[in-house]
């Protein structure tokens, strides 16, 4: 049993920017020569979320709506009252989606349903350089 | 340390059916002889969610209809705009209460709380059989 | 690769009282002395909820708002009909946000942002003693 830890960047674009990361979640393992274990998918920072969704733009378009109708980039928030910086609803979509995701996989395969990718979504306000880490704990 | 997998199937209804699967999460921690680590519950696909709450008739059906607001069966989405299988709702759904969840074990006991139960939520729009992967990596 | 549990108790007041658990989770990590591998911070109970946020007070009550329009406290909740214990809206907020997170470390550090920290939501509607239940698996 052991650790394997990659960095993956990604340039975004923020207002709810979805990237597929499935692809390169699959290379980490790979490259991990792991078996079986599980994959914790985590996005450091509190603008941006990880879950998995059917990457099309059809539902892409939906969750986007969905997450607008949540937290409303058009209301007034407390956060950017006090630090001006305008991503009020950035914080609160993060929050309720979530930083973390954990896939099992086994004899070398990540258990994704096959509709099913990994997602990263950025929730600022603004352009990011972002690092997505993918820690697998695997023998 | 090692990793113990196990499969569990349901039949599930969609439309919210919600079902708890905790006494199969606490057989398969138990065939697994492992007495401290974590459990992860995982639903494979892109329309169902896992997370826990107390399995009681009415906090379901409360559950329901918050899920309900937060993502309407009677809305426009533009995933059945392309793809026409009627179940845009069902993805967005999923993707807000995602997929994965971890329980920590200790001395062989789950540590869930009194009337917390772990459940599969299919948020499809037909009967489907699912299958959930319970993966426990301990010592 | 070894597994480490530390509990963590706090007094909460309940109604979406926000507490920020990164210095203690921070240091079981110490405490275990692990280089590398993963941490699950885990709430049992069914009317509390484990996420990430930049914790100050703005985003704090941007995310209470939140959380009271995705299911507010004054509706009518079939849960509290059939148990007469008035916290319907907890079960429900609890089940949405979930009650587990999982954090990479690597040489000794958790990979969160420089303003993400981890939170315990209580959307009890009473004072409660909590135990938070951090889980490390690393070497």
């Amino acid at each position: 049993m052991k650790t394997f830890s990659s960095t993956l960047q990604r340039r975004t674009k923020g207002f709810n920017d979805i990237h597929d990361m499935t692809e390169e979640v699959r290379n980490a393992l790979a490259e991990s020569q792991f078996r079986n274990g599980i994959i914790t998918v985590f996005i450091p920072g509190s603008t941006a979320g990880i879950t998995t969704i059917e990457f099309e733009s059809g539902a892409i378009s939906d969750l986007t709506n969905a997450i607008e109708r949540l937290a409303p980039k058009d209301m007034h928030y407390q956060h950017d009252a006090r630090w001006g910086d305008g991503n009020g609803f950035s914080h609160v979509r993060a929050a309720v989606i979530g930083p973390s995701l954990s896939v099992p996989f086994n004899n070398g395969t990540m258990q994704l349903g096959t509709w099913q990718q990994i997602i990263l979504i950025d929730f600022d306000n603004r352009p990011r350089t972002r690092e997505v880490i993918v820690q697998i704990i695997g023998e």
